[in-house]
């Protein structure tokens, strides 16, 4: 890749410098992840599709989330580290955070609440982090994480809406595009927190100028389609959606990146999510967290089937699988209840291969 | 790999000369499968484990059962081939066996039990094979395959007791020894059908005299273990174990292999099965079917641990995960059943992290 070739894309919370640079800061502890392929999903979508495989980074944490993290905790120098990190979390930042405090051999305090999963706990714990209970609402993390910083000096790091996080965040679209360089357009997760695409588009916009970001979110927690039409930050009154990574909020940092780079957002039902997790599961043999397979359910989706421009002039697809901690008792009540919807067309099937890109 | 430094083992159903054969044959069809390994599983085990994923292999299809498949298939003359090929199966080897067909573009027949699952009906119908219901008891699966030779004059192509299959799956092995040269150990799944071990260790004694193959198998379904007594052939009246895919017999072609060449046969219990792979989907992200994740289940048991022949002598192990087709509810009933016996000794997990060989 030819720096000289890159669109310089500034006054956003990062640029493609502070990306390469967060690329050299985490790569001891980062691998290049997989991107697979499949004959059976691009049969069945019509298109080519990469799947970029974050969910398997680190074992246990399983989630692009490590990238940000290991950014940010190896970014403050030695005076700002010695009192530790914190954060709020009730899922994989908190165990990013712990595992790249330890890595760095700092403390890391994490506000979680009470009612959060025990495993979600227990990955938490598993890289020593101290964990600090609170009420399940917004409030009472942010606050119990303000608590912490005042009390023991330690750095706030944000799960998303944080310049180093966002950095860190790009690397995974810096490897994408070399894995794959004649991708036309890349589809990932979006949170209300500003998940993927609100982040890496910084990466992949200027890299490639011309290639095509979509976003990808469940309808259930749709606050970064309303902005489309708001243009403002909101938060909603409640989210319901079966892709439990992706109910947070965006921020500042991150709305500025989603209004100006992301080029369109694609919602879809839970039923479609949890029909993308099963040929996740079924045809990949990989496990996809309900907010890592949001991305394939769009490509399958009618919106994208149905609408021209997708259909004619995005060909060669990025999709990021962000993540892969799942719980099966959930995935499997939700194949239980999930109606066949779609009947594949015996021509798709015919075919049949599973490969893994060499690079 | 010098074919020099081979040692010739003959006598048998197969030979080096033959797996090589083999892997020529297939190889416009199989692709190479991954080799993983995990920081986690290393520190659970204390060994080096490297982990062979043969559930990558074809989408659907998902199993090491179509490196047999394709070779018989493709080893058959233009006469031979032209009436088509028979087999009855309910499980992975009748969608192998369709694909093959489907590659050379020949008719393929499938005795399966009325009662076996949709999902297996599914798998073979997709290639197209025309599919003759049975009753569920292996003596009318026979003969309705024998009646599906006389009527049609179709090859019969059996699930592992034969030449032909013995070679293809010995590519696996083949493979695995070139990915990861300093294996000392191998351990694969068995099943009375002489699943891989009976078969590939020809390929591995044969390039590496010294490496120790380490037979997997249920404790519910023991046929194999019975044999190392019995030094015959002998079929148990009823098999009992989630590795339905380990629930067939061996035969006259399988068993000398496995009386002569495989080292050891270590049983487990189906909750040890449940839990390895309960760890290939949490620690890996990769789905392994019960019959797949044995391997895995007999390097983190007891016998193993408290073996100190095992203990000191082995160290690069190689598991093969032979399959990755497993229902998503009877993994979650089973571990929704499973008490949680193994409590992880906190220095097991202080570092995790997950990579894939290159290659």
């Amino acid at each position: 890749m030819e720096p000289k070739s890159e669109t310089r894309i500034e006054g956003y919370a990062a640029d493609i410098s502070s990306i390469r640079e967060a690329q050299g800061r985490i790569k001891s502890f980062i691998r290049r992840t997989d991107v697979l392929t499949s004959k059976t999903l691009n049969a069945l979508s019509g298109k080519h599709l990469f799947f970029k495989c974050e969910c398997f980074l680190n074992g246990y944490i399983g989630s692009f989330k490590i990238r940000g993290a290991c950014n940010a905790v190896f970014s403050l120098d030695d005076d700002q580290a010695a009192k530790g990190v914190v954060t709020q979390s009730s899922g994989n930042h908190g165990a990013a955070l712990a595992f790249a405090a330890k890595m760095r051999g700092i403390p890391a305090y994490v506000a979680m609440p009470s009612i959060a999963p025990k495993c979600k706990f227990e990955n938490v714990m598993r890289y020593d982090a101290q964990i600090i209970k609170c009420d399940p609402t917004l409030q009472s993390r942010e606050t119990t994480a303000s608590t912490i910083v005042q009390q023991t000096g330690a750095i706030l790091i944000p799960s998303s809406n944080d310049p180093r996080i966002i950095s860190g965040q790009g690397t995974m679209f810096l490897e994408l595009l070399e894995q794959v360089p004649q991708l036309d357009t890349i589809i990932a997760p979006i949170s209300g927190g500003g998940m993927i695409v609100g982040i890496d588009s910084l990466a992949a916009k200027s890299i490639n100028p011309s290639i095509r970001v979509l976003a990808a979110g469940p309808s259930g927690a749709n606050d970064a389609f309303q902005f489309e039409a708001a243009i403002k930050i909101i938060r909603l009154p409640e989210t319901k959606t079966i892709a439990d990574g992706l109910r947070a909020f965006l921020g500042n940092h991150t709305w500025p990146v989603l209004r100006d780079l992301v080029d369109d957002i694609i919602l879809v039902e839970d039923d479609e999510i949890v029909e993308a997790m099963k040929l996740c599961y079924q045809v990949l043999k990989v496990a996809v967290a309900p907010s890592g397979a949001v991305a394939l359910a769009v490509v399958l989706s009618k919106s994208f089937l149905n609408n021209p421009i997708w259909q004619n002039e995005c060909n060669r697809i990025g999709i990021v699988f962000s993540g892969g901690n799942v719980d099966l008792g959930v995935l499997w009540e939700s194949l239980r209840n999930l109606e066949t919807r779609r009947f594949l067309p015996n021509t798709f099937l015919q075919v049949t291969s599973y490969t893994h890109l060499n690079y």
